[in-house]
Formats: structure tokens, sequence, C-alpha cells
């Protein structure tokens, strides 16, 4: 059983009563207006995880919004976000009679007691449950091993994401095909494949979509190049809720150009069906 | 010779000095805040081009930003644009030494007098001649016959766009391989290509690039669905300046879904370099 493999207890979390539910959950300051103390259990290298924050904004927009889920989620990433004190500002751009559209900030201080904006977000929300469940696509998921034949932290000796907090939260097995670059070895392809969901075995939901598409190795290790590799901008299209059971994660670069490159993400569910969709123009400097 | 067998006049437009640049020009009416009349040479059955409102966008905020070129743009599509009077708002979210964020907005006035948001963006800038020529791509260039082999609106018998203004400025020449549904027999591939440039033999910049990825038919009628394929949300990342000459433009739908589709464009310049990538989620009511 994946989640009996990669639970930290023998009890799985559910959908809205989860440590992934009560750290994005915002707190309405007033209308449009909301706070979060951004924990740190969420971060990478001390900066949390900016699909960890697409899911806090898209939480807020949820709230703001008259219409519950994701459609299209837009983000510009300007400054590393910091864990703790955190004002999210919310618009609402405009509201139809199945989408809605809305503008989220993120807001924190500085060590210089200054204001400073982390993320900004256009999002377009509906309602996945109004949508027909016609399907006509070119789309096959991705080719990955089974999740047992995966690597995880928790799998010596292969050290992946390692040292991030949010490793410990996640369940996130790589295929072995796309873990070169951990062992020293990368196999100079952009890609990078896993199986994702929660460590506790909460199932997914439209804001842990937002997550998912932003939470494996960059597909950089696999091309050779070390360090960071910050996003620039991120956008993610929810296009099904996800059935229960783990995710597998695709991720493909194709153009590293310039000091930039594109990281297309493709989340499948585990009734085969493309849930989301993802691209980001991230900076990555060649040695 | 490619432009003299689309160009109207045997003399080139040049890159701001053509129909182009004066109809995406803004009049800054006050910092910030531009006047434009958009002209009714770019829309079609009616509405102005989501490519062309693109352009007039990134040229407002490449005005109200410090750097001169749209790395990425993320557009939400919030009402129908029409010919006439417009107004752009600018935001400067926040400045860089090599990359800045803005925003912009489009209002025009409706029928009742009500001032109506068009179109919301967010946008990063930055300058494309600062970045290194190094190049790491598996990205291949469209298989496209070569353009006096493709059709164009000006080819009989092939209808294609046919009856959009826009078709008069653009030089849009289809692969005949993605032209079935304008002969009544769509591939059923979600797949168009085209060679393309403005009529009048101008070269491309960022701005026609912005133009470049939304404006071949949709990949709808090769699917086999007729009638309107409105945007919601598109993204574009102008990866390199485009060389002269031509371009060739792919635009590949794989997920048909609840009623939505994604388009994913690429844009290829002269140097068999890809200049830009870009990605919308419109709305596809099946027959």
């Amino acid at each position: 059983m994946p989640e009996a493999a990669s639970a930290p207890s023998s009890s799985r979390a559910v959908i809205g009563d989860s440590e992934f539910d009560r750290d994005t959950a915002v707190t309405r300051r007033e209308p449009g207006v909301y706070d979060i103390d951004l924990s740190a259990g969420w971060t990478i290298f001390g900066a949390v995880n900016g699909g960890f924050l697409l899911a806090v904004l898209g939480r807020a927009l949820a709230d703001a919004l008259p219409h519950p889920d994701p459609f299209a989620v837009s983000a510009h990433y300007l400054t590393a976000s910091r864990p703790g004190p955190a004002l999210v500002r919310t618009e609402v751009v405009r509201t139809g009679r199945t989408l809605s559209t809305g503008q989220a900030s993120l807001f924190q201080y500085d060590d210089e007691g200054n204001k400073v904006e982390r993320i900004r977000v256009l999002a377009s929300y509906g309602d996945l449950a109004d949508l027909p469940d016609d399907v006509r696509t070119t789309a096959t998921p991705p080719a990955i091993p089974p999740l047992e034949q995966c690597f995880g932290a928790d799998d010596a000796p292969a050290p992946v994401p390692g040292g991030s907090a949010i490793a410990d939260r996640l369940m996130l097995k790589l295929d072995p095909s796309t873990l070169g670059w951990a062992l020293g070895a990368p196999s100079g392809k952009g890609e990078m494949r896993a199986w994702f969901g929660l460590a506790d075995g909460r199932d997914a939901d439209p804001f842990s979509l937002l997550l998912a598409v932003d939470a494996l190795p960059p597909t950089a290790f696999e091309i050779g190049i070390a360090g960071w590799v910050p996003t620039v901008e991120l956008t993610v299209h929810v296009r099904r809720r996800p059935a229960p059971g783990p995710l597998r994660v695709s991720i493909t670069t194709r153009n590293l150009a310039g000091g930039f490159l594109e990281e297309d993400a493709e989340v499948w569910d585990a009734e085969d069906r493309l849930v989301a969709q993802s691209r980001q123009l991230a900076r990555a400097r060649l040695a």
C-alpha cells in the first residue's frame, strides 16, 4: 500500500483535517484581507516552497471569490518568502456565472521592518463539479515505475531533496531514471518524474495540486546545473478534481537558453486523468 | 521571396514605423495611465484579437517599467474588447536589477456607459540583449512545408481565417496538413501550424511575438469543434529577440476535457531558435 509505505502514522489524514489544510488556512482580518503565519515546515533552503504559497493564496481567493476551485492561477514571484507572519490581500476582479477572476498578493516585513511583496497572482476560479466529464486527449500518463520501485528521502542511500523541511511532509518518490543527479551522474535530459502525495496520507485536492506542480527537484539538476533555480513566473491549470490515491508528476524542460528555462509539469491522478498542467519560467545559470 | 509574396506594398515596413507599431502605441495621459484607440483592423468577429491586446498592454508596461522587453506575460481575459477608445492602467509591482514586474489593465466603456475591465496582465520584464547566447535545447522547429506551399487567406479556394479584419494585416500561411477543418475534413488532431509575419513585411520583435502566439485559427477547429473558443488565461514567455524573417508558429492541444482545452504555442525564428512559448486555457464546448 503506497500510503502505508509512506505515511508516518498508521491513520491517514483527510482533506479538511490535515497539516496541509491547517498550514494553508488563512484568517480573515477584514473582507479581502487575510493573515497567516507561514510554517517553517514547508521550506526549502529556508525559503517557503513556491507551490505551497500558491496553495495559501489559492485558499484566500477561494474565500474571496464566489467560485470554489482554481482553474487557472498565474503567479509572478517577487522575493523569497520566509517562515513567519504574512498578510494576504485579495481583490475581486470580475465575477461571472461560471468563472470569476481575482488577484492576490502576499506581503511580509523584512528585517528592516519594510513591508515587502513576496508573490502576486491573477487567478480564474470556477466549480470543477460543474464540468462535464467528457475527455478527448492524446496525453498519456508518464512512464514511471511502481511506487515501491521509486526513491524517497527516506530511502537511503539516495540523497533526494534532502535537508529541506518540506521533504518530511511530502510522499515524494522519484523515478530512478531521473535520479542520476543525486548520484553525481545527471542524465543530461530535462526530465523529472515522481509519485507525489502528502506524507500523512491526505488525498489530493485542487489546492494540493498547486503544491504538486512545484514540489519536485528542478529538472536543471538532471541537465547538470547545480544550485538555485528561482521561479520567475508559474501558471497552473487545474483541469479536474483529483481522484483519491497517489499522484504522478512529470516535469519536462526542453529549452534552456539565455540563462532561463521552462518547466512543464503534468499531474496525473489514480484514474489516469490529467488533473493539472503547469509551466514555469525559471532562471538557471550555466556552470 | 516570402515578403514579396505577402506584402501588399512593394516597400517593406520596418520596426518602429509600421501599422502594428502605430496601432499598438499608447499615449501617456499621466504616469502609469495611457490612452489608446483600438483599431478595428485587428478584430476577429468584431472582437479585438487577444494577442494584439497583449501587445498593447506590453507596450504600456515597457514604458512604465525600467526594462524594455517582456519576458513573461500572464493575461486573464475578462470581457471581449471592442474597437474604439480604451484606457490602460499600469502599476509597477517591483523593480530589480535584471527583472522588473508590473501589472496592467485595459478598460473600456460599455454601451450603458459603464467602465468595464477587458483584460488584466501580470508581467515580468528584462532586457533580452543582456542575455547570454548559450542554448541547450531538445526542442526542434515544427515540421512545416516551405512557405510557398502553405495557404493564406489570399489563396483561394482555402477559406482560412476568412472574414476577419486582422487577416488582411497578417502574413499567415497555414500548413496544408492542419487545414482539414477549412475543407470540412478536420484531422481530429489538435495541431495548427503556420508561417507568420505582418503583411506589410515588418520584421518580428518581442511585441509582435505576443500577437503571434494567438493569431492562428484555434486547434479546436482541427479537433472538429466549430465556433468560438474564448481564452480564459494566456501566458507568454519571450525567450529571445527574433531574427529578421518570417516566423513559424506551432500550436498543440493535447487535452480537451470538461469543456476546456489548453493551447501550447511555440514560435520559431528564421535562425531556428525557439523565440517564444505560450500556453492558454480556453473554453471549448463539444458539439
